[in-house]
């Protein structure tokens, strides 16, 4: 069985609660999720974030501990870890012009656009654009759900945890990066997963789509 | 021609800046897109959001005005507006408690979930929560891109726009919404689109992505 349509993955993934600690995902289809995030769209293309992949047994025992005692943190073989930048900076806005140069040319609007871009964001409060960055990895969590499901692989995003532990354990303060949000992957229990039996909820489309035509 | 693979569907997308205005996207294609924001996962599954679809010349000429003249508002035939909600209210929650014990039953687990819920997001400050809801509206507008990129439909994501003047133009606050993200849908011209030759560009997988192991 494969998910091969978007809506065959959106109804086969779901947050997984329990996982098999014996299996883990392979690394050709770890890297395709990894790639997905890659190419992931943000906000003129800064892609603020990093993504972190931790499989370190020891970091996962700490993470989980920071994390409500998560069992899919350290029962999934690998910890994707969305962190953000924690402010827009001239130079990291600076690379993002220079990586747009290399692929494109050097085009004067190229450089106008980025430089307004800066005239934008560096003046703004380090919390607006904290914000802003973070968006960003949601759009790339939105992407990497897809992919994992994609994959067969099971995902779980997190919110509940500690985010200033969890940038303490490793060391993300000092990469003037922020955690945003955990994706344990690895395979469901089928067995021991209270969620899996029980039916998606998703709300009516009359409930959330509104048409002003 | 079709986008197969994620991989595919994320090459083949890009910001479309110029879109054929005598082109509709057929009602078939944006079910699919619509259906795919309804089944995108989100925090304890409230969908603290609602997905506008803006077809009405005027309404799109106003919110055109209101987003910086951008062309594809009015050059696409549909556009999606992500508008989160708010804030977290008593009502809103029980909504969905509800709406989860119709389809799982009347379990105490439940009602316990969602009641722990409205103790941690209720108190909180009403910019925390809508922040929150936000989020997970570009969760929705990360699988929203993709979706579209499979049905080879054209789209841009577009934070550039007042959202009050938005939020008035569709009357959102009064149903108690905050627009965060607009989407236009479309289908790129191909000889008008000044990006669509430019080499798309992607941070190394050096760059963005670390290793714990």
């Amino acid at each position: 069985m494969t998910n091969n349509t978007l809506l065959e993955q959106l109804n086969w993934r779901y947050a997984t609660k329990k996982m098999d600690a014996t299996k883990s995902v392979p690394q050709d289809k770890l890297d395709a999720i990894i790639e997905a995030v890659r190419m992931a769209p943000t906000s003129s293309g800064t892609q603020p974030f990093e993504l972190i992949v931790v499989t370190n047994p020891e970091k996962l025992a700490e993470i989980r501990k920071a994390a409500g005692d998560q069992a899919q943190i350290t029962d999934g073989s690998h910890l994707l870890v969305f962190a953000a930048w924690d402010n827009y900076t001239a130079d990291r806005i600076d690379e993002v012009t220079d990586l747009n140069v290399e692929a494109r040319g050097d085009l004067p609007m190229l450089n106008a656009y980025y430089d307004n871009l800066k005239n934008n964001y560096l003046p703004r409060d380090t919390e607006v654009n904290y914000a802003h960055a973070a968006r960003q990895a949601y759009i790339a969590l939105g992407v990497a759900l897809v992919a994992a499901a994609e994959q067969q692989v099971d995902s779980t995003p997190m919110e509940g945890f500690d985010p200033s532990k969890v940038d303490e354990i490793l060391g993300l303060s000092e990469r003037g990066l922020r955690s945003v949000v955990l994706l344990p992957l690895g395979y469901r229990d089928p067995t021991g997963d209270w969620l899996l039996p029980m039916k998606k909820v998703r709300k009516s489309a009359e409930t959330m789509v509104s048409y002003v035509d």
